[in-house]
């Protein structure tokens, strides 16, 4: 087992109304706030109300920053920061998903950077000096309820660049809020979750026992819980499984001990988002089973990382290492199909134009060197054919 | 899945060496210190050599507490609460196991207690106002260096009592500390880790995936790991995991989202320490088997958990639910067993003299009515006689 650091200071209120802990939430920290969110649908389900019903009542002043996009870019960070030294806020509140909540972390630590905004974005720093900010999470996928991390686009340069920015100071996680969740996102929010498992479960690293199991354990639920959550959007039980999985699945938890690696389908999918500006999950929904049988033909020997998440995670049973390896990619495959998820680049409209650029610029941004398979720009290029 | 909040404010430091982190730890607190540790197993290791090296070249200014006692007392609170106010202390360093760090958590908030400190210690309060406090961990047991928890003894009134304190700011976790813990308090420590679990696992709530999959993880760690630990006392992986067990079972997390219970093993061994002064893990080793028996007779229908326990922990296998958890119960006594600890309170010196005394106090101060089978004060006394 290596060594980590363990120091994730955000507080977590899970469960339901949760949002009942708003007021005390934000108060410590002033009365002045940035209240941030994505494109209308916390207004369709009512949450927006609700909110600002509690911020009225608390005698709060509100600023309002709407309209966050899906990969949100640097142009609503900048605004942000405007707004917040205007109006000399106290704290942000960020109702959403992972892109209001990303977009949130980058205004927080970018009223305090001095320097291009955009700048501080495309650098990899640590925790960085922030406002305050609490959050109510309305979808599970990113865990940036429970990270540092926020990705930010910039479409004029086709980039989208993750960095370590502020943890969330308190988290407030009603999954009753993901109800309305449409199919389509809830699938691909899981998709992402997963992702973030896989990006660090498969690691050189063969003794980190209790990480281990909590990455593997991420994967059982989700895979249990996902379809009874498409066919049952009101499950309480599903819903909130698959939100505490968000939470842990990013957090970096499931990576201590391990030897790190460099989250190359995070890296190649950002590319894709940057070009094409298609949704996060799917972009790695597509990548990761093309990605997982490209790197064990690559290198064969680690096979025993596959067979091992055949069996703790899919259940699967067998002496041949090799076949179980490839029955796991399979059903994994199956698995984010069956939750109708569109399963190749050229259903997403994309071909093989950019590819080049984008590993080149992947390569560039990301730590392909590192982790468990190293990979080229020649073997990148690949791993996006195979999903055309 | 129930409700849940997620609070835990200690940064963590786990590896090889962490200690080079201390000066840092602590000197944003201040620079006077209280250094606490048990009965002189640091001096022998060398550990508090180098730690009293590192306190003089970061001038630091030191006052010791030594000699605090395993189930550590009343009396050592007080003392400690005097150096404090006494040496106007900024910043507490407790070196040791649990009970050092019990005790300086005790301490701590004793420092800003009003009314007497025996009074603090049987009242069951949350989080309270504490002095900062850092840890070097040397023993992996109780995850006193990753949850607010600590336990007192009074010897005068025959009482052992848990509550609530402060969370570590900061905790140093270097497995090679517990390089020259001995075989029977490494075993016994690992009983105590895996009790934590076993006192939230067995309870009425089935769909808390992630969390009853962290139990679960943690528990085939300890059942892994024990035996090499005890074969090679040197095995950095089997003591790095039994340390990373030691932090999560105690956190709190492997119950996030579950009904709560009593914790009756606790409540049941902490009345054998308070009138013989007994090992606390030996004391949990000894009754969870007898526990896990009689409740499972008591409530047939809790079978279910039981065959859980069997299948995901102890990979029986089998359609006979009963079987199953009989089975799982005897493979939990014979790992015990077979790690050298005494498994009967005969062998103790401990006889039925004081059993009933024993139940009124632990089920006056327990939460035996709450949880997975509520026990009445003849279940208790049931359950230690067939611990005889």
């Amino acid at each position: 087992m290596l060594d980590f650091i363990h120091n994730i200071q955000t507080k977590v209120y899970f469960g339901k109304d949760v949002i009942s802990h708003l007021d005390e939430s934000l108060r410590p920290f002033g009365t002045r706030v940035l209240l941030t969110y994505g494109g209308g649908s916390v207004k369709r389900s009512g949450l927006y109300d609700k909110v600002m019903t509690i911020l009225k009542d608390g005698g709060f002043t509100v600023t309002e920053l709407g309209g966050i996009d899906p990969n949100p870019r640097i142009e609503s960070v900048r605004e942000g920061v405007r707004l917040c030294k205007e109006n000399d806020i106290d704290v942000i509140l960020a109702v959403g998903g992972g892109s209001t909540i990303d977009c949130s972390k980058a205004i927080a630590t970018g009223v305090y950077y001095e320097g291009d905004l955009w700048e501080m974005c495309a650098t990899k720093h640590g925790v960085l000096k922030a406002l305050p900010l609490v959050d109510i999470l309305t979808l599970s996928a990113t865990g940036s309820e429970f990270d540092a991390a926020a990705v930010i686009s910039n479409m004029e340069t086709n980039e989208k660049l993750g960095s370590t920015y502020t943890y969330p100071n308190v988290s407030l996680c009603d999954p009753q809020n993901t109800f309305t969740v449409p199919k389509n996102q809830t699938a691909a929010g899981t998709a992402d979750i997963m992702s973030h498992i896989f990006e660090g479960y498969f690691s050189q690293t063969n003794d980190s026992d209790l990480f281990d199991g909590i990455a593997e354990t991420v994967l059982r639920s989700c895979i249990k819980n996902l379809p009874i959550a498409l066919a049952e959007p009101d499950n309480y039980s599903a819903r909130a499984n698959l939100m505490a999985n968000s939470s842990m699945a990013c957090s970096g938890m499931p990576e201590y001990g391990k030897q790190k690696t460099g989250w190359p389908c995070h890296a190649m999918e950002h590319e894709l988002s940057a070009y094409y500006d298609i949704t996060h999950g799917v972009g790695l929904a597509i990548l990761t089973p093309r990605w997982m049988r490209y790197i064990l033909k690559k290198d064969p020997s680690c096979v025993w990382r596959f067979a091992q998440f055949a069996r703790n995670v899919w259940g699967l049973e067998g002496d041949d290492e090799m076949a179980l390896a490839n029955a796991a990619i399979d059903r994994t495959e199956e698995f984010f199909k069956e939750s109708g998820l569109p399963m190749n680049l050229t259903e997403l409209g994309i071909d093989d134009t950019h590819f080049e650029a984008m590993a080149a610029h992947a390569n560039a941004n990301g730590r392909f060197a590192l982790g468990f398979v190293p990979l080229t720009n020649e073997d990148i290029v690949e791993i996006f054919k195979a999903s055309l």
